[in-house]
């Protein structure tokens, strides 16, 4: 049980995105501090700025930058935006897998768990996984010196 | 976001076995109750029966049936055992997969994510999925009508 990889990179390009704030950030510095793959960013970027999380430029002196407030970006509506499939069991489906779909009782508990799980990441917005004294161990650990300088 | 397949038709197998309570199952009846191939079937059986929840016998009058009670198996910590890989995220593994690792409350909010979760699964057990007003029309779908034939 896993999100996808696109949600995860995903999530990581927010972050990111939100430590700068003001100042634009590129996809090849993105990569660099992550240690992934521009390919792979650019379809992430890509589609967060179709989704409307990110504003963003193409080309040499392209870049993005976060289109609301971190406050304003809950992580729970996030991750059910992002994930391509939530279909936890087969059932969820059309439920034409399961013969026993009709009179079983499974999908209900799943059903359930699967809002627990998301209720839970809904008292998360992208602003509370950036919290005042955790920012400048993110910066450092993901190269930004120059944001945090002292004076 | 999937249980994997393997998980799912152990859950299918379960049912089908405590359905039929005293009465032994064969991989070849729960195959074509399902729909599903034997060969998985054969591999999910035999984790079953490694794991301890159902006794199984091999050879051409072997079978299976339920090794404890319905209402002693948890769905919680029975998908918690079945399914392979928890890491719904990269940064449950070791940690070498984002640098940001260190510094970041993402991982705890999936981790409470999970825990609410596996919390709710752990409400049922498999005697709950099985309630006595559901059994007839499960009984039915699954073709087992001598079960529960009137008289």
């Amino acid at each position: 049980m896993r999100i996808t990889r696109y949600t995860d990179y995903s999530l990581r390009v927010l972050l990111f995105v939100a430590l700068k704030d003001k100042q634009i950030s590129t996809i090849g510095e993105i990569a660099d501090a992550y240690g992934i793959s521009k390919n792979h960013l650019r379809k992430v970027v890509h589609e967060l700025s179709v989704k409307g999380y990110l504003m963003a430029n193409r080309g040499k002196n392209g870049g993005m930058y976060l289109k609301g407030r971190p406050e304003d970006i809950n992580i729970g509506v996030l991750v059910r935006d992002l994930e391509p499939d939530l279909e936890i069991v087969e059932c969820f489906g059309d439920g034409q897998g399961c013969v026993l779909t009709p009179a079983c009782d499974l999908k209900k508990a799943f059903h359930n768990a699967l809002q627990a799980f998301f209720d839970c990441l809904e008292k998360y917005t992208l602003a509370d996984l950036l919290p005042a004294e955790n920012r400048p161990q993110m910066v450092r650990l993901l190269g930004m010196p120059s944001l945090f300088s002292p004076g």
